[in-house]
């Protein structure tokens, strides 16, 4: 273990190079002071997106905790912590449970939440627990940072799964919202709440509303959380990948270290609180496009484009990409990994450690 | 108390007259045709809204059912149904209990969801009960159509409150929402799961955003649930009315009789489905001149500016009056009733009543 932690600390830095090479507009040492010996807590952080900002948190040096609960079939996963198993504390427990997050909350500096129900399938077949989740767990916690730590600084992920159907491409902050499914109204109340106990208490919170985001760490156990984690399984498994509808449906996406940045970024900046940002891809491509660069890089696989299933055609949004303006002029954030360089990243991790995905 | 039935009688009859004589473009005919003899449930059908609904619908032979919890110190009172308690049923019984709400769903032709936690303040001090009421009940009402009742007409109360502080003014159903208090986002939540729903699954619902609603049946107990209610009230005990702030913030306003016309045109027309609709008043006043028509139509009183209470100011909203466009070209409903003939109405009503309301 100890040589596969080498590993993925020199691709770490190599990626970092590569970022600052690109001429990055990411000033790296004001989030690593920022950062550095400061009480940080992730919730959801055993999954996809919170491992990997878990794991960039602690080589900055910060002092990490994170909440999970390990719900079956959700995205926490013990291993994606690996790396920094050492540096962090693992705390299980349910945000929903208001006493035990009454404790977490204090004295902690930074919060990223990131605990969630993300299956949008998931959400129609049981909507009370989506409410729980996005809902009331979101709730309880900005009450336990109003009554225990109103100094606390929460990130919020947030997603594009508010606007629903788009009006115009790409999708702007100014897009009128008409969420196409319970995840994404349970989630749009999640981000209000958030903004409203930054405006009204003062406890300083962003929302990062998420695009389509991929790479290592992605849930690949099933297929209700996305088509992108399936897709690289399929491939993987060497099994024909189906695409629903015609398969011209365009997406954006981000690579997850991208997508950590912007979370770091948002924490980081004092201009961003009581605000919320779209992330954003720089390639804009088609399922079928997609999926072919994906079997060209992988080097073998194949695809068949199939009807869409009826409770996925009812809540299925087509075209969407995100214009993310906003952050890149306010905090300076924009996409640095190619979609080609975070498929490789993506592959390689997936070659190496699928036994503990799926 | 027949006496007193014959009067209402009289009285709603003279009104509608007058309507009818001042060009109403509303189909009164095509509107009873709708309704007589179909089942109707009204939740929070004792509350200020519902129950004028009701006493309309009873009045045009429709087989009504209230179900009302009669929460301390929410809107329901039975005496809102004194002139039709004989021609209704009442079932006590609370929208977050589903196994009710299961039975009473069954075999109904509309629902006029009105139940709901309408208090900005409260929802601020007590952020869970909000949800319940705003968000868990809403999707449980939902649940119960879309297993026991697919082919029932939903028309459920909105708010204009999501909107939040306007960017622009009038407001229009294209205005960004970014509600102020945890009641707005609830209340944008429950709004959304009926637009889903209909989406989704088919149960045709429709929202009214209401604008500030006024008259005959308004809860007076408390000043928790709005200004005009609490101004009618100290107006009526020779107590001097306090505004808050400088008195310039403009609102609009509609008398109830106007309201519940919306709400039965809206369940009425198939093209309403899936839709959303800013109710509004013609006038646009501010709280001073509110307050001196008040005291001119009333005869007596006196008012006074005081500052905000700090957890009134941080939800206040300034100016908000509503566009009321969209549902005046697609439905043909306009507010009919002046603010001071419905002031004229709501006096009186008070004058011999409010022993059973304060």
């Amino acid at each position: 273990m100890e040589e596969y932690k080498k590993t993925e600390k020199n691709s770490a830095a190599k990626k970092r190079q590569a970022i600052s090479d690109s001429s990055s507009k990411t000033d790296w040492s004001f989030l690593e002071n920022t950062y550095r010996d400061r009480k940080v807590l992730i919730t959801g952080g055993l999954g996809f997106i919170g491992s990997n900002l878990a794991i960039a948190l602690c080589g900055m040096g910060a002092e990490v905790i994170i909440v999970d609960s390990l719900i079956e079939d959700y995205g926490g996963n013990l291993f994606n912590i690996e790396p920094v198993k050492d540096k962090l504390k693992v705390n299980i427990a349910d945000v929903r449970d208001e006493s035990s997050m009454n404790y977490l909350v204090k004295k902690m500096d930074y919060i990223f939440n990131l605990a969630g129900q993300v299956s949008h399938i998931d959400s129609m077949k049981d909507p009370y627990t989506d409410l729980d989740i996005n809902c009331r767990s979101q709730l309880s916690l900005l009450e336990s940072c109003k009554k225990y730590n109103k100094d606390v600084v929460i990130v919020y992920a947030g997603t594009r799964q508010q606007y629903g159907k788009p009006d115009y491409l790409p999708v702007d902050e100014k897009h009128p919202v008409h969420p196409t499914d319970v995840n994404g109204i349970n989630m749009m109340a999640g981000e209000w709440y958030h903004i409203l106990y930054n405006n009204v208490y003062g406890i300083r919170s962003v929302s990062l509303r998420l695009t389509n985001t991929y790479g290592p760490r992605l849930l690949l156990k099933h297929n209700r959380q996305g088509f992108f984690g399936w897709f690289i399984r399929q491939i993987i498994e060497g099994e024909t990948i189906s695409i629903f509808g015609d398969g011209m449906q365009k997406r954006d996406f981000n690579f997850v270290e991208d997508a950590v940045r912007a979370f770091l970024i948002a924490g980081a900046n004092k201009s961003s609180y009581g605000n919320f940002y779209n992330l954003g891809g720089t390639e804009r491509i088609s399922l079928v496009e997609l999926v072919e660069l994906m079997l060209r890089i992988y080097g073998s696989g194949s695809y068949k484009i199939v009807p869409f299933p009826p409770e996925r055609k009812i809540i299925d949004i087509g075209d969407f990409y995100a214009d993310y303006a906003k952050i890149e002029s306010e905090l300076k954030w924009s996409p640095e990994i190619s979609l080609e360089k975070g498929l490789e990243y993506t592959f390689d991790y997936y070659k190496k450690y699928k036994d503990n995905y799926f």
